[in-house]
């Protein structure tokens, strides 16, 4: 059987075939989405979200097509005009790039790339959202948390929203500091790709209301005040991946009889070899030096001339990395650490890779 | 076995488990969207729905998250000020007030519920945007092609968008007539909710250039420059759902296997027998009652206080009706009249119909 390490979409959890069988058996497939039985999966899903991540009761678990789309709506929902992006990699300036696109009038801070940001930077107090990218798809890059949490003294009117699409279920937010988290469900959830998850507070709501009622465009069916009255409902605006939605609430049920504990000690064991192993390679390093800002999900091996020699060797053994990224294609290598991929997996990989020497 | 006639999500369409499950032999649920093998699968759906439909060359299909996401797509890209919407019951009725909450100035011309336009309207020579609701989703009332084909010649400046979200691959379009349809998979393709398609030509690629070049706000990944751009190599801006897409390859093969001639033909077999048996009828009759205006996908009874007898005795045998829409639910059924309702369905259908007598 391979093994995919691509960092989304990566593997189905193993669960998931199974489940899809059973969604057929259950007519899942056709389910109109204005019945009881798609409130009850629904419901199941938001629920279980929010107990698997520890979510409080005021934040809301809302349905997009893609986390892409999480970008424009929550830009179109939450700035009027100013909005603060930390960028260090090709999907933290994506976010940037979408709030330029929407007339508004972002400004940024850069990191270098394989970086962490450091803590002397200036912003302007009346910023009204500050876009954190908690794992950098592209570059392997992680913010600690202690840096997401210090935002919300400092600018206690700034909503802070966080990109989280490759690394939940993994990061334990402090729901306290944050306003507003998102992901896509292929990455760490282990399903097919075609949703997004939006959770939000009732400070977004607000804001958004307040754009609203002063004549902003906020959008239309998947505006927030939209979003949110169906979702008090446990319904949609509109026909959404239903199946999607099914094969979520079945995920997260066994993530949940799992423990999220277990999964979160797993993935910092499986990390923890991982970059043991590449730190004492002859044939890659680990990409991002400084191990504070290293990824726990997303782990990029600086590969240079050897990348081809131990792609080759891996996927001899049917284990497929991910490419670097972008213009890092041929000298990086990215190996996705979500729950699908087991601690036996990782500790077959690491093994693969101290046999190249 | 339980039969659906609820107009969307309707059945599966009888192959869709089978091409589930050769899904997951070829990896598909977790295939990258960025690879060669998706770009196939891809190019399949899009070059089999323009051979399945008749659609010209100069037209690209492009892959949206709902047919409610292409009503503000489409509004977004494709008007400034302007559009001119024929409403006629609570779809219609949606495509209209989403050009309003875009900012837009929307005009609307209105028919009385169940019944079509009649021929005598005035249309302001600037209207951007003609929009028409081919198959009134919840009303059963259809436009006559001709009807359709008399804006080209009268408006030559005007775009002319179809929506097709529950008729569609019934209707023979004149594709030199229109220049944007669009419907959703879970209806007349038979699939599992979760994946708009939206076909738009040349002169709306370059209307949407035009409003992006005077600083018109198109959206972001989903304006049309961008689309496109993703389209024309096979690829999609954000990470689609791959799934759905595969399986719309696969259904639309099916459907070009059979033919659409005889898919078209069997659709109105199906809907003249129902009709017929409507019409002598003691406890229901044809809503729509200008047989000119007469959906041939959803078929619509007015079964008033007889309602839930009809219901109860078709269900007895395992054949579900659909409710009527909003108000109507307790007053009227609906039939979905898809490629999935085979002749005998019908046939069995129209008999149990005449036996409540």
């Amino acid at each position: 059987m391979t093994i995919n390490f691509t960092p989304g979409p990566s593997q189905l959890y193993f669960t998931v075939e199974n489940h899809v069988r059973q969604a057929f058996r259950e007519g899942v497939p056709s389910l109109s989405h204005r019945t009881k039985e798609f409130e009850s999966i629904s419901k199941n899903a938001t629920a279980g979200l929010k107990e698997l991540l520890g979510i409080p009761p005021d934040f809301h678990v809302l349905f997009t097509g893609s986390a892409t789309e999480v970008w424009e709506r929550s830009i179109q929902n939450l700035v009027e005009n100013k909005s603060l992006h930390f960028v260090n990699g090709a999907f933290s300036k994506r976010y940037f790039e979408i709030a330029t696109q929407l007339g508004k009038t972002p400004t940024k801070i850069e990191a270098a790339t394989g970086q962490g940001f450091d803590s002397n930077f200036i912003v302007d107090h009346d910023t009204e959202l500050i876009a954190l990218t908690h794992n950098e798809t592209s570059t392997g890059v992680s913010l600690p948390i202690p840096f997401i949490n210090q935002f919300r003294e400092k600018f206690p009117q700034s909503l802070i929203v966080v990109d989280s699409v490759s690394s939940l279920p993994y990061p334990q937010f402090d729901y306290s500091k944050i306003d507003s988290v998102f992901f896509s469900v292929q990455k760490g959830f282990g399903l097919p790709a075609g949703l997004g998850v939006w959770i939000v507070n009732d400070r977004c709501v607000a804001k958004a209301e307040s754009l609203l009622s002063r004549g902003v465009s906020i959008g239309t069916y998947h505006n927030l005040p939209t979003l949110i009255a169906n979702a008090k409902k446990h319904q949609t605006p509109e026909t959404p991946n239903v199946l999607g939605i099914y094969l979520l609430s079945k995920v997260v049920q066994d993530f949940l009889r799992r423990g999220i504990h277990i999964l979160r000690k797993e993935t910092e064991y499986k990390a923890a070899i991982l970059y043991q192993a590449l730190t004492t390679h002859k044939l890659a390093q680990p990409f991002v030096t400084d191990p504070q800002f290293r990824s726990q999900t997303v782990i990029v091996a600086q590969s240079g001339e050897n990348t081809e020699r131990i792609t080759k060797h891996l996927q001899s053994h049917q284990f497929y990395p991910g490419d670097g990224y972008g213009d890092q294609k041929k000298h990086q290598l990215r190996f996705a650490n979500f729950p699908t991929h087991s601690k036996e997996t990782f500790e077959q990989l690491v093994d693969l890779l101290e046999k190249i020497n």
